[in-house]
């Protein structure tokens, strides 16, 4: 068996170990374009912050290591330029001679991965416009945040690699702009979640430009830099350098030269084995497309976790196993100076755009007891069905503890678990982890409550969107002094604990929504009042949630 | 309808609260016999130890708040000293005055919880030693330890309270000896677990005395306090105060004399709906007997977060909700001067003792990826029926993200999930949260490569038990530099690197058993060696698990 891996990141090396695991006879010829296989890529940004200050710690798997470990044929800096599928041969271009020759396969597996995309703006192939994919990027970016004459840089796009990015040019003292085409950082995540983290980038000082693009690049030194970014919205921004992030391609040409089926939005077709058209040809990771986890339908979500996961798939089907690739949910995290997002499944956008039948409700938990030094509160949204409350998804920000909560739920998931079984799950709990009411249980309490009639919920679309609803009468339960420090308007005041003496002040005859400052009091409101005969809803995750909201003009 | 409950903590507090959103008509009375409900009782070792310093954050629902939001008629220091089930009354005595009355109920909830055990041995009426459950008690040592007098203690019980009432003294600087009747601390764990936690208290200045245990207390003052502990092992240690944390108690006498029936080790026997067999009386939390998740048979594990759910199943089924408890899985953390142990489900001397079909795997992953900064490597765990692969616990101790990892498996065990789920399941990643394969991730692979017969391994008993099985050949793959630090007596050192050419090295005759620094290496000989026709297992965890079981000799 000889067996040609094209690309030697993620999934191609995985794909390689996992084939002389299962075979020590196979021929296995590993080609990589780059210098090095197997670098980290998720480790690129914080190499050019400073944050790992060695560049060989991104060399994960150096090829002097795969060669002997697992007796892998590594070639760097060659290319494959074609694929003779009648012949079974692939076409190589040393990148050093410049010469080319061909190889042979019996098996082959395509992990070209995905590109950044350069969308065709004028000025777009000025030397001073970067992207960040490999180590050369890398070390190219790493030199001009250090040899001190960048102090201004544009990232285009605000997506995890643009934040990350954003971030790391700070730490090295860099004015930012990050530049956004829609209205929101982040655009896996729903819009209101992330309107915290927008608001903690401008105080570490970065620039925002949402709803706006890059519509031209300069290149004309000034004082500021050597490049001026002209933006849609008019604005002209001088910097030293831009960054382009505006999300990936998938490597597909080669493949798809060869008549090797490829999706509407590029990714390689595979079926469940990663296998394409072709029964001789594999392809993983970025470069293929993939279905969803919870609906089967094709996807493209570029993530390394399963990237691996589908080199090992490609490699054991290769040698006879039915192993299979279940999808891809989507789980996900970012950092940003201190902060985290997390998330895994749909996002409600995704689910309204799928016109998929879907509740949500919001939490502000404490990642840890109260009442132990140290705790920060999350905001935890859950999305699920209301058929069978199948959880859908889940996002959280915050500061701590973010990654647990999410990865807990990604879990649930994939089991095909409820919002009942959150409710139930026994976690851990002392007080400088959790709480005896993990968020985790607490979002399955909202959520199993809304789902049973116990807990109606309303949401601040509903409340606020013009024309609002003139039958809404809207009751703050929280103290005096809390709704004097804010409040959202037309809302009238009556505290949690007065509520049952104050029965007489509220009307019959219209819907009531009640909030607090993060939910709970006005559960308790929500309660009482419904056993009252009122017709009453909470605002869901309270003020805090509206606030979240209220930041923007574009929720609908 | 007329509730009263026994017992304002955890399950007594929760029952009330939810009782309360389920009916707003209801008479609920909570009757608590120290003088504040609700207080949070696994924050007391750290008001005791300074790290909350405010002592009116452990008032998690102060009794006005009870009255006023949930309208409950809360009654402090009271306590109910007989219960009259055909009369449906409970005689109360006020302790402030020490008058008695009787007050009826249409349903009785008991939450008395559990009280530290206090053996029958010469001086332990001592003045000097001291519990810790309650407030008072946590006032009592606050005041011992902050003003100045006590510089030596004496704790026995090496379990999550000991364990975590020796960190506050050691942070309030005194001198710790910790007595403990078994061969470890935190007995819910596997001893070679918590081998590195022993050792880590260690060298906080903590002295650990296993295997001895407490014989008398003696009043007598001298230079080094007011008390000598006089241990079996013959030792005599001078203390201000000793700390009795030897387990707790059903407090369950109440119910008892009136008939109710408690199970073999004290806690009142429920139905599922936590209801006892008088159906007018519930008990929920650690009074009550629960059975165990996974096996449903009946146990008695005192945990927080499921007292507070008995406590809200209860509430439930009084107003005619079907809700059931599910059983406890016995989900629990400590943390331990900057370490963490956490585990789910069963041990392995859980299983051993009672004679499930199991298998184990260790893995010794890093929290993070290795290439960002500030990784720390945990010890992860793994139990599994070898059946189904269904997964029957885990344990993990380290310093980061050690909750995380048993959180995710505590909701794959709730799921009824196998080893092959935590293979695939897609978890969170970027380099400073996680890695593309998560330790939980890492430690599906093992197990299920174990179960699938790609990854014979062995452990550490199989090795070192005396006699030694004359047939193994020990075979460590490390570099010769690792080899030479220290290696496992009688093991013949040929490098992964080499091993493919110097194979003639190796009996054929022989069981082989590999071993490298924490089992991937290993893995990978073991792949080249059965490929070559050797009879080869890995040593699951390598020298590193070899190490964590080495330091003790009582292994079997």
């Amino acid at each position: 068996m000889k067996i040609v891996i094209v690309g030697a990141v993620a999934g191609g090396a995985s794909a390689a170990a996992r084939a002389r695991r299962l075979n020590e006879e196979a021929e296995i010829i590993l080609i990589e374009r780059g210098a090095e296989p197997s670098f980290a890529n998720c480790g690129l940004p914080y190499y050019v912050g400073g944050e790992i200050e060695i560049r060989d710690k991104l060399l994960v798997a150096p090829a002097a290591q795969l060669r002997q470990r697992h007796r892998l044929d590594v070639r760097t800096r060659q290319e494959v330029t074609y694929i003779n599928r009648d012949s079974q041969s692939i076409t190589v271009r040393n990148l050093e001679t410049g010469e080319s020759y061909t190889e042979t396969y019996d098996r082959l597996i395509i992990s070209t991965g995905a590109s950044p995309f350069r969308p065709p703006i004028p000025g777009i192939d000025s030397p001073h416009v970067l992207e960040l994919r490999d180590l050369t990027d890398a070390d190219r970016m790493h030199e001009l945040v250090t040899t001190g004459g960048s102090r201004r840089a544009v990232i285009v796009g605000a997506g995890f690699i643009g934040i990350e990015v954003a971030e790391n040019l700070v730490r090295r003292g860099l004015n930012v702009t990050v530049v956004e085409l829609v209205d929101q950082i982040l655009p896996p995540w729903d819009a209101e979640m992330v309107r915290p983290l927008e608001d903690h980038l401008r105080e570490q000082g970065v620039s925002l430009r949402l709803n706006d693009s890059a519509e031209a690049f300069e290149d004309n030194p000034t004082a500021d830099g050597n490049l001026t970014v002209r933006l849609k919205s008019g604005a002209s921004i001088p910097a030293c350098f831009a960054v382009v992030c505006i999300g990936v391609r998938p490597e597909s040409k080669l493949a798809a030269d060869a008549g090797i089926e490829c999706g509407p939005r590029g990714g390689i077709i595979t079926n469940d084995h990663m296998q394409t058209n072709d029964p001789h040809i594999y392809a993983v990771g970025d470069v293929a497309q993939v279905k969803d986890f919870l609906t089967g339908e094709p996807t493209q979500i570029p993530l390394a976790g399963p990237a691996n996961r589908q080199g090992r798939i490609a490699a054991d089907h290769i040698f006879g196993r039915n192993s299979t690739y279940r999808g891809t949910q989507g789980t996900a995290v970012v950092g940003v100076f201190g902060k985290t997002a997390a998330m895994t499944g749909h996002s409600e956008k995704l689910l309204r755009r799928a016109n998929r039948s879907h509740r949500k409700i919001y939490i502000h938990p404490n990642d840890h007891a109260g009442y132990y030094p140290g705790a920060s509160q999350m905001t935890l949204k859950l999305l699920f069905n209301p058929e069978d409350g199948r959880i859908w998804g889940a996002q959280a920000v915050g500061k701590n503890g973010v990654d647990k909560r999410i990865d807990v739920i990604a879990m649930a998931i994939h089991g095909g678990m409820t919002v009942y079984d959150l409710e139930e799950v026994e976690l851990c709990y002392a007080p400088q982890y959790g709480s005896a009411k993990d968020p985790v249980n607490m979002a399955g309490f909202v959520a199993s409550g809304v789902l049973r009639g116990d807990h109606p919920v309303t949401h601040v679309p509903e409340l606020q969107s013009p024309p609002k609803s003139p039958d809404w009468f809207v009751l703050d339960v929280r103290t005096q002094r809390e709704f004097d420090a804010g409040n959202i308007g037309d809302a009238t005041n009556i505290p949690l604990e007065e509520l049952r003496e104050r029965l007489a002040e509220i009307p019959q005859d219209r819907r009531i929504a009640v909030y607090c400052f993060v939910g709970q009091r006005g559960y308790m409101a929500t309660r009482l009042l419904k056993h009252n005969g009122f017709d009453v809803f909470n605002l869901s995750g309270g003020y805090r949630t509206w606030q979240q909201h209220h930041s923007t003009e574009t929720e609908s």
